[in-house]
Parts: C-alpha cells; sequence; structure tokens
C-alpha cells in the first residue's frame, strides 16, 4: 500500500456544526488523489431523509461537524496514477458507499453494502486508512476510490441522476432480489423520493405495479410514472379490496406501521420488505406469516456492481429521478419541506452555488 | 357427485364435550366410504400442543364436542367404488387436512395446506359435502377421502410413525423449502415434539445442526439424534457467539420470543421460520431485518405430496418419532405433561385401549 499522502485539498461545503443545528458554509479539506483514487467536481448532490437523520443524531453516533449528502453527481478532475475506471472529464456518481473490507463473503460477492466488517460511509463514518471522518456530497469536491465510484451514462444529466445513487439502488436492488417482473404484482407503500423511483424501475422491469399511499393526491403523478393502480391507505377498503393479492411489497415509508395490515395483502409467498427504520418497534403477529407462508424482509441500498447495472438500466428505461434543484442557501428549509412530505420528489443541491 | 350416503358407522374415541373439559369416551358415527373414501382402523394417534389449544378452545371458534387429533396411523378396513389408491390392509396415515377446494392455485400446486379457500382440518372443522362437524383420530375409526390419505412405508411402525403426519411435515416442509442441505448451517430452537423432527430430518439433509434450546438438559439426546452442535439459549454469551452464524433457524417454540434476537443469529439473507403462534403480538425492529437483507416468514405443515415424500424420506433415512405411548385414559394427564415439556418426544395413544 502507498505511503499516506498527507497533502490535502481545500473544499467548501456545508456542514452541520452540532447535532439538530442547521446547515452552515464550512471549509474543509479533501485528500488528494491515491493511487486508485478519483477527484470529483460535484455538481450535484440530493437530499435524502437519512440526511436529515444523521444531521440532527436521531440515530445515535453521528460525528460533527457532519457535511451530509450520499447522492453526488460530477465530473472527475483527477485520477491516481493507477486508475484505470476513469478518466478526467468522466460523468460520475458516488453513493452512500466510499469502501469496505473487499475481503468478506459479502464484499467478494459484490454486496459492499452488506460487508461483514462494515463497510465505510459516504459521510459520518471512518476512512480506513486514515482513521479521519468521512465527509459527503454537500460539497464542491470529493475523493473516492475508483473501485466505489459509478459511471453515470451520457443521456442522464447529473441533476436528475444524483438521487439514482442511494434512492434508485435503494428500490433496485429488493425489486431484482425479489422478482419483479411480468406477471408479478408489486405495490410500493409511499410515493416519496424512494417510492417514485420504485414506480418507475418496476414498471420498467415489467411488473404489474400499485401504489399505496395515504392519501389519493399524488394519483396523476403516479400512473403518470407507470402505476397501474393506486390505493389511498386511509380508506380502510383498500386493505379488504387487496387481501392476499401482491407478490411483492416494498415500503418506503419509515414512518412506523401496522405491517401485520400489509402482511395481508401479499399471496401466499409474497414479501413485504422494510427499507426504513422507524424509530420504536412494531407488534407483529405469527398468523399473517404462517396462514400464507409469507416473508418480512428488510433491505440497504446496494452494491457497486448493482448499483452501476441500476444506472445503466435507467438510462435504457429513459429513468430517472424527479427533482426540485434547490441553491445550497435553501438546504435548512428544504429538509423541513422533506419533514412534511412537500417535495416531488426529490431535492439536489446545485453545488455551483456553494459559498 | 354421488349422492349422500345416509347411512353411518358407529365409533368410538374420546372427546372434549366444552371448552377446557377433560376428555372422556365418547361414542359417535362416521360416514359410510363415498366413492372415492377410505375407512380406517386407527391403530394410534399422536398428541399435539394444537390438539390442547383448540380442545381448550385458546385459538377461538373451537366446536364442542370434539374429538381432537391429527397424527393418525392405521388400516384401510374398507374402500369407496372408485378409489385407486388403496386397498383393504394397507398401511396409512391423516394429518391435519381431510379435504380442500381442490381447483385454487395453491391445490393444484399440492399445497393444499394453503388452500386459497380454507382447506378442511381433520377436526374442529366442517365437512364441504354435509356441514356436519369433522371429528379426529382420538377414536377407532376415521373415513378419509383417498386424497388425502397417505401411505406410512412398511418399514416405519405405526405407533412412532403417527407424529410424522403433523410433526413430521411441519418441519420437512420448511427445511425443504428453505433448502436445509450440505452446506447449510441450520438451527432448530426448542428440542420438542416437532423441534427432535427438524434435528433428524435436517441432518438426513445434510445440513449441520445446531439445536438452541433453553438448558442443556437433553443434549445427548439431541446429539444421538443428530445435532453437530447444541447451546442454552438461557446463557446469554450463546447469542454473542453465534451472531450471523446461520442460513435457516426454524423455531418450533410458541412462547413468546424476542425474534430480534434470534434474526441477529442469521448470516445475510438468512431466515428465521416460525412455526408456533404466540399468545401475544413480537415487538419486531427493522434493523436485524435490514442489515443484512434477513427474512422471517411462517409455515404451516405442509400439502399432501410432500408429506407422503417425508414418509419415503423418512423411510429411506430410518427416521421416526420418538415416542412414548400411552393408553386412552392417560390423554389428560398426558396433556398436562405436554404443557410442562415433560416428554421425550411426543406422546401417542394406543387406540386398541378405547373402552
Amino acid at each position: 500500500m502507498q505511503i499516506q499522502n498527507t497533502k490535502m485539498i481545500p473544499a467548501k461545503g456545508m456542514a452541520v456544526l452540532k447535532a439538530k443545528a442547521p446547515l452552515v458554509p464550512y471549509s474543509f479539506e479533501r485528500r488528494v488523489p491515491r493511487e486508485h483514487d478519483v477527484l470529483i467536481d460535484i455538481k450535484f448532490c440530493g437530499i435524502c431523509h437519512s440526511d436529515i437523520h444523521q444531521a440532527r443524531d436521531e440515530w445515535g453516533a453521528s460525528n460533527f461537524p457532519m457535511v451530509p449528502g450520499h447522492e453526488i453527481a460530477g465530473i472527475v478532475s483527477e485520477v491516481g496514477s493507477k486508475v484505470t475506471k476513469y478518466k478526467v472529464g468522466d460523468k460520475v456518481g458516488v453513493g452512500c458507499l466510499v469502501d469496505s473490507c473487499r475481503t468478506c463473503v459479502s464484499c467478494r460477492e459484490g454486496l459492499e453494502n452488506y460487508c461483514e466488517n462494515g463497510s465505510t460511509g459516504t459521510y459520518n463514518s471512518t476512512d480506513r486508512l486514515t482513521g479521519d471522518p468521512t465527509q459527503g456530497g454537500y460539497s464542491n469536491k470529493i475523493t473516492v476510490d475508483e473501485n466505489f465510484v459509478l459511471r453515470i451514462p451520457d443521456s442522464i444529466p447529473l441533476d436528475v441522476g444524483a438521487p439514482l445513487l442511494c434512492a434508485g439502488i435503494t428500490l433496485y436492488s429488493p425489486l431484482m432480489h425479489w422478482k419483479a417482473g411480468p406477471g408479478k404484482k408489486v405495490a410500493i407503500i409511499g410515493l416519496g423520493g424512494l417510492g417514485h423511483m420504485g414506480v418507475k424501475i418496476a414498471h420498467a422491469l415489467g411488473a404489474e405495479v400499485t401504489v399505496l399511499s395515504q392519501s389519493l393526491s399524488k394519483i396523476e403523478d403516479g400512473k403518470r410514472m407507470g402505476a397501474d393502480h393506486y390505493y389511498a391507505t386511509s380508506d380502510a377498503t383498500t386493505f379488504e379490496k387487496l387481501q392476499s393479492h401482491f407478490d411483492l411489497i416494498i415500503n418506503t415509508v419509515s414512518a412506523k406501521m401496522d405491517w401485520n395490515q400489509y402482511l395481508q395483502l401479499l399471496k401466499r409467498d409474497g414479501t413485504l420488505v422494510i427499507l426504513g427504520i422507524p424509530e420504536e418497534e412494531v407488534a407483529l403477529g405469527a398468523f399473517p406469516l404462517i396462514g400464507k407462508r409469507r416473508n418480512l424482509a428488510g433491505s440497504l441500498i446496494g452494491g457497486i456492481k448493482e448499483t452501476q447495472e441500476m444506472l445503466d438500466f435507467c438510462d435504457k428505461h429513459k429513468i430517472a429521478c424527479e427533482v426540485e434543484v434547490i441553491p445550497a442557501q435553501k438546504i435548512n428549509e428544504a429538509y423541513e419541506r422533506v419533514l412534511k412530505s412537500d417535495v416531488r420528489y426529490r431535492f439536489v443541491i446545485d453545488m455551483s452555488t456553494l459559498q
């Protein structure tokens, strides 16, 4: 391994200096590319709900100052001496991971997201080599090992491509793993940043797609994105009509809800996949599982190889996120709007506005 | 369909006349075989924990008088005019089901246990043709459609074969469905009537088998049955040692327990299968599922085709239940002992003792 290069590159970004504080302009440093690193000029970064959880230390163990952001899209501006995958000028992205142990069974299978030794998060984590805190994409530059960098296809603009790196792969991975496709009835719970990607990807995979949303307020958007059916979960008859109906249900909502009720919407051998972590535990009965051999499962983002597959799939099927581009000065306001579900469907920060 | 034959055959058995009452001698009638029925002289019937739940109306909606019993082994004594599968003198068994709709997708796939229109239970259920209550195997005779009768291989004595019809298939089905076999680490929670069958079958399938039991009191039995490892769950270090260790865990214990703790013993993509229904719901967190894409699932007995496969598998691998044969007069005492887990490993009633 190369001896650590101690020279640093000045960077600017938006950081949270302590838990629950607003984001403020912040100057810090990125490492000069190591042999296998690329330096990226960040153009856009999406705002993920988990940024807010971590900025507010709602999951515990947050490190401050914190530059959030793991939906990163930009252009390669410099490459290390042994980089083979990218060259200066390439359109690239970085998602939730910037490193992993690379030797465990999960890493060897390309599922670095499930690294048995703990993957390195893009921010709020610790660099495996230096022990320094990692800092994320609400910034103008980032240095990342080429093995954790994704190629963004030419047809996908960087602003609408950025959220694919988290929201896109978080839906693509379970839809592929549990085999959404022709002949399968798939439901997506919630039509937000994650959910709208789920509808588009499941539709492109050929599944019959149903949105289960609190109200019908976004029904036109949902159908335009590819939903075949759209039901309000505030209407109790929805749960009667759809008993034992779906092969796969993906729950994109992290608020606490009655999983028993949704399990009963699955056919025999169907699976309800949980993507978000509610703050409280959920009371679960055995009967909805046993009566039809149903499954309750979880899924966490996706591996690097399948993230590239997802980007290429989105290229082929003309899929991108629907975004509201904001300047860096509006991040705090955007956080409040995310908490009220007042975004269609993802905020993306334009890094040219950083001061 | 044949016009209903109203002639009946006198039978005797042991019944519960009202919820929580003790079992008492009971005279009733069985139907004369219809075209596709066989009449069986019952020789032995196992005592399943669910007999007790239903006799005491702990699941609600029990019908009385009730003759429990769905682990039935006997000899064919008469066949209907169109029966092709069995002849007088054959060794046969009947499990938890005596009928189903036969037309739904699950029935057509041989999974009558998951019949979309509700299968007909061997007792405490309603005959699809006559609407009469069904009565179970704590009796000397039963009339059953040949399609719900199993062939008990010559090598398996009827007393140790009887519990295979419920305890055996309840373990065989999930072990096969979730692919227990060579290279797989399988844990069985609880070494009771179900659990000991799980150990024997998983071992015969070639899996590396671990018993997770409250104490080490049955360790010698467990190892003799085929367990490679045996841990006490009362020892907190068990849960540390076995983190992320198993591919498959089958929970045979219906008492409430912390599923989160057991989920964390699964590797990535592992499955915890619940067979029993605790009286209360269990508080479940999303993290144990999401962090390693784990699954929580349920399984309910098995279909007729796979029950025959299981019996043939047990024949080939010399597997039978370990039983304590009792006379009919000791059923009430046996119920109390089952509730105290004081049985190694299944009570079987000798029907020649019926008075």
